[in-house]
């Protein structure tokens, strides 16, 4: 590839660095929490038609979807809710290349906690503020720069460039499963996760529970009659914390060496109890698990299930009211690409061309839909991408807008290389 | 009083079983949880009417009660949730009594650990069963078959007898206050709260709290990146567990000898997080606190404040996050009568009268409205009632139906010489 068209593209960059900010914060004002997809979605397609790329918008038929048996989301109507995919088609015999963001994001949590309004997009120091910003619109801005920088310079490509902006991904991936089934492969995937530039070629696979704890109810002036759930679920979370610490330490590969927990269990929500003066008969626990590439979804289930069946060898109380364990909701299925497969060798060298270090390999601490991309489209998949996992699902979420900007960059080259040049004049030199 | 007068009442007594357990099953039928007590109140109604008593029903006015210092409630508005009053004129010169139940009922729970419909009523081997029976439907069917008993020996008594049915008191007695504020008052009151036929001159004062834990949020997958405000919640409540030992290790008087924990602290609802793969941000804990008659309710409060407080002593995550701390809804004034009052000098003659036996007089494990008819009313009251303490806000909660028989017995006798007999033909005897 010529100095000329690396050159190019940096400065096209440069040149429109306040265009890519104001789409960001566009996405972040059009709130996208599961079920409100639509508006940012709209935006997806009409910058997508900008561009000129075919573009299909549907709606996933939930009922179809939901036989699918890696379906996994709490609901099976998805109107109102659509995916969106435009194809920059290439002039033949180049690879092709998935490129896959989600637009929903997770609600915001406790709006104190946050200084800024969660969906203002506000820009303060090189930083933009908001729900979605790092997971992921961020990186979804960065795949869209990328290709526009490549069609800004007149570059033909000879493989497909397939933009999926999906829905549905932080309950399961059910946009993206739509997708696949709907008839979207490619030769391989990037994913713009919030990764800070690293690259995951392992992806961890992870599933949402929920436990039942029973209790006694009794009037609270005489708990003493009664049995507390709450008191119980906080043994059932204690033990929970045990197994976790048991997968853990079973961890050997190198991948996860930086990772504190590389297989986190996290207990999200709790509710119990239906009066203050009476003694809560039941506690409900809904929490995820983390599933290493190196199981399978089945056996990290198993393990959960005999591990909880232990309780009542610490607590003769889970005898006679075993606490309740079934799988809901979101599931992502672990995912991996070889460490040596061409698209991670295009990526790390063009990561090294453009900020002139070593990247950091890693395994990613959290499933992406790069598991379904995988298992189900069999499609191969990195993710890599501009946001900070520490930020995502945070409060005063933000994304630095400088890494965006290298994340296209980087991006970009690597689809001129994988996808090849087709234009004979640029390709030559 | 006259052997024949106490054998005809107990004949009286025996006769009307049937229709006793018929009246207690319409008022259980008659769900009467908070907000929907209109049904049984007008039961309650049309069988004051048919004894033929005045009888004053009135919806409370929830703005002008709210500007009371003891009104304690979580709501302001009781259209729909009407108080019940009916009088038995005395012929004058005597004392009078009030007799007080209430007919609000607790949810019922978790439904599955119920083998009896809770609204059914159903009789099972001379018990019956649903919520309310206990706590304390039972009792005011005790009340009205000692009146009905009385009124069919043609016995009319010097002091007036004054029946309240009152609504709110599972959350604070707002419907005693307003029966207090609206003028009723007598030179004692009688409470058939469940006591399994103890006599209870103390009543235990409590006070609801909620409790507000902060967290960090984070994504489930590095959850290490966050704090758990579920986590963190563990040691508030473990915390309060020891406030609760150190409270109850104080308690010198006789009256608590036989209760396990005399000054209960339950922690009776939590909810917090909002997502299963985020980390929770926020735990809201809601409870109960038992207040003892030596202490008022200022105090305990402030005991508790600053044992909260030196959480951050434990765990400097709450010297920056402090939980916070407030009081709401219900609030019970703890109340106490005289133990050489007339009330209970009658009382216990008229129990070894009917049982042969000596009563147990304890304090009761919990608040009533008797605090506040004592404190705002001035009225001294004793709690004696037929149902079990045990049973109260349980599943499965029944009530035993020879028990309310000995109940309206004893507290027949007990009116007659309290009130006194002002037929001269019968006094006489």
């Amino acid at each position: 590839m010529s100095t000329a068209i690396k050159e190019q593209l940096k400065q096209w960059l440069t040149d429109n660095q306040e265009r890519g900010i104001k789409l960001l914060q566009q996405f972040v004002q059009a709130k996208s929490t599961q079920g409100n997809e639509k508006g940012v979605q709209q935006l997806v397609r009409e910058e997508l038609q900008r561009m000129g790329l075919e573009v299909d918008v549907w709606e996933p038929d939930g009922r179809r979807l939901a036989e699918h048996p890696f379906f996994a989301s709490p609901r099976k109507e998805f109107s109102g809710s659509p995916n969106v995919v435009g194809v920059l088609k290439g002039t033949g015999g180049g690879r092709s290349i998935i490129l896959n963001g989600h637009v929903d994001v997770v609600p915001e949590g406790d709006l104190q906690k946050w200084n800024y309004q969660p969906y203002s997009g506000k820009l303060v120091d090189g930083k933009i503020y908001g729900r979605g910003t790092t997971d992921m619109k961020g990186g979804n801005v960065s795949l869209l720069l990328a290709m526009q920088a490549i069609q800004a310079l007149g570059i033909r490509l000879k493989g497909d460039v397939l933009f999926e902006s999906v829905i549905e991904e932080e309950s399961g991936g059910a946009g993206t499963l739509a997708a696949i089934l709907r008839g979207y492969r490619a030769d391989a995937a990037l994913i713009p996760e919030p990764t800070n530039l690293k690259i995951f070629p392992k992806q961890q696979g992870s599933m949402w529970f929920r436990i039942y704890v029973k209790g006694q109810s009794a009037h609270g002036g005489t708990r003493y009659e009664g049995v507390s759930a709450i008191e119980k679920s906080m043994s059932v979370m204690n033990h929970i914390l045990q197994l976790e610490k048991i997968r853990n330490e079973r961890v050997q590969d190198p991948l996860y060496n930086q990772i504190p927990i590389p297989f986190p269990i996290n207990i999200g929500k709790i509710s119990g109890g239906d009066w203050p003066s009476s003694v809560a008969d039941f506690v409900q626990i809904e929490g995820r698990i983390g599933v290493s590439p190196e199981e399978t979804m089945d056996e990290a289930k198993e393990e959960m299930a005999k591990w909880i069946e232990r309780l009542k060898e610490i607590d003769p109380w889970f005898e006679e009211y075993p606490p309740q364990l079934e799988w809901f909701g979101a599931r992502w299925l672990p995912g991996a690409i070889e460490q040596e497969h061409k698209l991670m060798n295009i990526l790390v060298e063009k990561f090294q061309d453009v900020l002139d270090e070593e990247p950091v390999i890693e395994a990613s601490p959290w499933g992406t839909d790069g598991g379904l991309l995988t298992a189900i489209g069999d499609t191969p998949t990195i993710v890599f991408g501009p946001g900070v996992t520490e930020l995502a699902h945070h409060s005063d979420e933000y994304i630095e807008i400088e890494k965006i900007f290298i994340a296209a960059e980087i991006i970009a080259l690597t689809l001129l290389e994988w996808c090849e040049i087709a234009n004979a004049s640029l390709s030559e030199n």
